[in-house]
């Protein structure tokens, strides 16, 4: 059997990163083999890169810089992590893959579209996922979740250089999410997240068992 | 005035960047605004990319990811710092640029030559050298260089992750610049770098003297 490949997006604050690991304790009650990783990181060379990327300080990076250096982290990451993982048969979730990059650098920072996919695909040797699911809030919310986030949390956690960016943005940004749901509805799941976790749960659980069902038929 | 871009390329060890301040001291001395910089490099941004490309803890960095870090490096240090300072009618003088792309990861490393070329013109805006100065040496010379330098300084600087890599990919390198100066005879000078100093600097100087009497002139 070959792996599964299942990527979790939309905006920070959206609770894709809960929901990814919900499904990730169904599967693994199941005897599944799964592999829990994101982007930008999931190995030692791509959480260097994330670093340069996330980090504030690094305020003058260009958008070409930008792009760039999310599908470095990709590349490294697909071809050292997700692309053995998925020959090896297991089940790999990712919080984040291409759409994202597609979303914040096309759409959010007004990146050539097709040069962003372009780029993404020579990172990725072309790697798709099976299944995305994709959460879908109010940019109000997921800013207001965020800034709770901070908050709460004040000098431990603070907003990366992507979450500073302004409203207009970040509409962009979900604009494009949904804009990738509408080009790819064979592949996208689009997702009301502005729900309690466990009726998004349910909802995602129940298409996920779905799709095991027919990969493991094929 | 618009300034004038000229770009140094070679193996390490072929002396450019001796080269390159020699230039820049000669033009200095006539009273022009020189910027000297080199890739990967150039910009905070640009080196803590390079510190991620050369450390030789990263030895399981693939290809892939190689070429989009130089390309994000890039692209920082051309729009933050190269594109700047031309808009100023300033002399750029930059070690390495696209041409060290094409040669060591498409001819070096196998790399799809349109693909790098396509991602390092997306990085640099399609900016390129009014004139590159092409050092060329044999590579058992340049080896050698590298290893007497790293030999004489024992603790302090070892061979960098791509000075590690075997006479092959050197070998496949220099053929590459080989190549690109076929390619671009309007724009590359090659010299022979296996001279000494001096000659190598009146020849370069020269030419370089006949480039700012054309720019003059324009």
């Amino acid at each position: 059997m070959k792996g599964i490949f299942i990527t979790f997006e939309g905006p920070d604050g959206s609770g894709k990163t809960t929901q990814l690991k919900k499904i990730a304790q169904e599967l693994q009650k199941l005897g599944h083999d799964v592999l829990v990783t994101r982007e930008p990181g999931g190995t030692a060379i791509s959480d260097k890169i994330r670093s340069i990327i996330l980090d504030p300080v690094n305020e003058e990076m260009v958008d070409q810089a930008e792009v760039l250096l999310y599908a470095a982290s990709r590349a490294q990451h697909v071809h050292e992590l997700i692309l053995p993982a998925l020959k090896a048969g297991r089940i790999v979730l990712c919080d984040r893959f291409i759409d994202a990059s597609v979303a914040y650098q096309s759409y959010g920072l007004g990146e050539d579209i097709e040069m962003v996919k372009h780029i993404s695909k020579y990172a990725s040797s072309g790697l798709q996922a099976t299944r995305t699911y994709m959460m879908d809030v109010p940019v109000e919310v997921s800013l207001e979740r965020l800034n709770q986030r901070a908050g709460a949390t004040e000098f431990t956690q603070q907003l990366d250089r992507i979450e500073q960016k302004n409203v207009d943005y970040h509409s962009r940004v979900r604009a494009g999410f949904h804009q990738i749901a509408v080009d790819h509805p064979e592949r996208v799941m689009m997702i009301d997240a502005n729900r309690d976790v466990e009726s998004i749960a349910a909802d995602i659980w129940q298409d996920c068992k779905q799709l095991l069902e027919e990969h493991i038929s094929v």
